[in-house]
């Protein structure tokens, strides 16, 4: 099944990948933005450590702070007794020093005054008065925290391509960065098919859908899986079946925005106008249809550097053409890498038939029933059909080089939502 | 260690969530937004569909619609010959009727002519002009997608406390949902503490550290964890430590909020004036210390039936106690359910030590060297230490009934980051 009606030839997701990836030349805006907008961006630069973190020895215990040679000796029979000086608390840096026969009071996080080299933990004195006495002894640098030892001056903390998670957020915050710069990745969405009808001008859907008209529901899907994964959408609206029109639409996308992502249009049996109008852009790369089920009227092509993701019509086949092909590239662009899916184990309940040569994306429903967890296939073929994405919690994926399951199969799902 | 200094006695995380969970009696929070706007929000409604999807039958491949009954007989060497009336494409309805003898040629989606029961795929006919010669039978429903198939009229098809992904809210434009309710559920974010200082007023970050300040980033990780899951955090500002304020801006934010979180004040060895505040405002329920390790000094309360969160000031801490403890319960308010998250098994490569009846979380790096998986324990002391969950990329969470794993042991890890 390398070839099919209307498609001269179709090409593997991999080759997709490669080749495309390859000739992505643009490189994708940049922003500068304060660090309470930077969640979920990709970092822009390196960040290296301008100082170290703790920037002094601090403890990592509530406690006392000694000279851990005034405690060699100490047992519960017989104890060393010191005397205490202070109490120093985090952020407080009083200036004490610990002498011979001497200890600072002083709570987790707070800096090891001068001359103090460890710290004995409350439970390992007894206090009475102004003194402690220590009950066993304490190493050189017994809970204490370094200087640079969670961040050295100089090192690289982040990398470039990173997504910001809150704890690097908090990173930045504790390093003193205020703003970082971050990739700013808008896509153009054009949806195309004179059958659409923007659900804002839906009185009546009902009405709408007998009458033959289809509310573009798919503008909604790519823009949640593009805000998910930290790219920005700009939905340019629909445009008809109408060569011009698609092709001034896509020329005027692939001068302002980073990608362009189209939806509908890219089917056989009706009118190709998209993967026309970006033929005649003179494409570095151009894949006219991929290897995929649902989703092998996907397509892709480069221009002028800027991939143009077209994708599918149908709800389904759009969806598994952004998570195959265009996030793999679009993460490309910015030197991101796939965050890690969760995935499960379960036996599969049915036979699932796939086309070889062919990466097929299986929706299935995953459940527990006595403690074995199970793997439903809920359908091969329908890639209109959306109602499985919501009924079902997982995607099997099938290989190429396999035709399928069999029936009681161990199989590995990407779940999508938490089994019941 | 059930029992700490300071600490009259600690709560196990189950025994928290089970006991301060049937408290929560207030219903957080809820508005109506656009579709457009409710990506990643909690469903505060069932969504009902309001009719069947798809409308009419309707054809799953580009082909043919014909009676099936025209086709008996059909073979390569013997065709059927039915005059071809027209062509449907997606959206049209043009009112063609299938008789005897004929055909309406059609695309994926298009709804099925009137008389027509089945579709014939382009490469199961031959186009001869307007006849086409169909070389095998179909049987009745061939290649149609029924009336309902998707979705039934009356279904539910989302359930309250869903979060809505990007394909939930392609199902509701289809549907005709221009709106729906999801909650709105608004986290008052207090950060306490006299040494903190926040990052905008710091000109000078090392020589701030330097004298001993804290600059706050533990704002920054809160919020992004509250965001990340769907809450809306609303950053109050960071409090002295001082009874009076810090139990005046609790009563505050109960009044405006759904929830609170406070970060600092609530570890022992510094004056603990957190817990104390909470304490005169006569909780329903107070876990003062949790069995959880990093974050023992992590506390909760009900307070009015809403939840306040008492996170340790260090960072690492109070992350752990965000996802061990607040996220379970304000995905119990609104009726969620934890996500799936992506695990690994591995290998460890040093042992873990870590006391009995505490549930322990071990940041780990996580990579492969050939082939196998490995699990490097970064570590165990140090909640303060940030660095470690940005260098590391799992979370090793060793059970309550156990006091570690040792080296070699085969272990499953939470990957926050893909493996390099």
């Amino acid at each position: 099944m390398s070839s099919i009606e209307g498609f001269k030839s179709l090409t593997s997701i991999e080759e997709v990948l490669r080749e495309a990836g390859n000739l992505l030349t643009h490189k994708p805006s940049m922003i500068k933005v304060h660090i309470g907008e930077a969640l979920g961006r990709y970092l822009a630069e390196d960040i290296i450590a301008p100082f170290n973190l703790p920037p002094h020895n601090r403890s990592v215990v509530d406690g006392y702070a000694v000279r851990s040679k005034d405690t060699f000796g100490a047992s519960p029979s017989n104890p060393v007794i010191l005397k205490v000086k202070g109490f120093v608390r985090v952020g407080e840096n009083l200036g004490l020093e610990v002498g011979e026969g001497e200890a600072v009071e002083l709570s987790t996080g707070a800096p090891m005054p001068k001359g103090a080299d460890s710290v004995v933990m409350y439970e390992k004195a007894r206090r009475v008065g102004d003194f402690i006495e220590v009950l066993e002894p304490v190493p050189p640098m017994a809970n204490v925290s370094r200087v640079g030892e969670d961040v050295r001056e100089g090192e690289r903390i982040l990398a470039r391509g990173v997504r910001l998670a809150p704890w690097d957020i908090a990173v930045l915050a504790s390093l003193g960065y205020k703003s970082v710069r971050v990739y700013n990745v808008n896509v153009a969405l054009i949806s195309t098919g004179s059958e659409l009808v923007e659900l804002e001008n839906v009185e009546d859907a009902r009405g709408a859908l007998e009458s033959g008209l289809v509310i573009n529901s798919n503008r909604y899907s790519m823009e949640g899986l593009l805000r998910d994964n930290g790219f920005n959408p700009h939905y340019l609206g629909i445009v008809p079946d109408d060569f011009e029109a698609i092709r001034n639409v896509i020329i005027k996308a692939l001068e302002s925005y980073d990608a362009v992502i189209t939806m509908g249009g890219a089917s056989v049996g009706k009118p190709d106008y998209t993967v026309k109008a970006v033929k005649s852009l003179n494409p570095d790369y151009l894949a006219h249809g991929i290897l995929m089920r649902p989703g092998r009227a996907n397509s892709l092509a480069v221009v002028g550097g800027k991939p143009v993701f077209m994708l599918s019509g149908f709800p389904v086949a759009s969806i598994v053409g952004f998570e195959a092909i265009a996030k793999p590239l679009l993460l490309r662009m910015v030197g991101g890498v796939e965050e890690p899916k969760p995935l499960v184990k379960g036996v599969l309940t049915r036979r699932v038939n796939t086309p070889i040569n062919v990466r097929s994306y299986v929706r299935v429903k995953v459940y527990r029933r006595n403690g074995e967890v199970y793997v439903e296939p809920l359908a091969l073929t329908g890639s209109g059909i959306l109602s499985t994405l919501v009924r079902g919690n997982g995607i099997l994926i099938v290989p190429e080089n396999r035709e399928g399951y069999d029936e009681g199969d161990v199989v590995e799902v990407i779940l999508l939502r938490s089994i019941e």
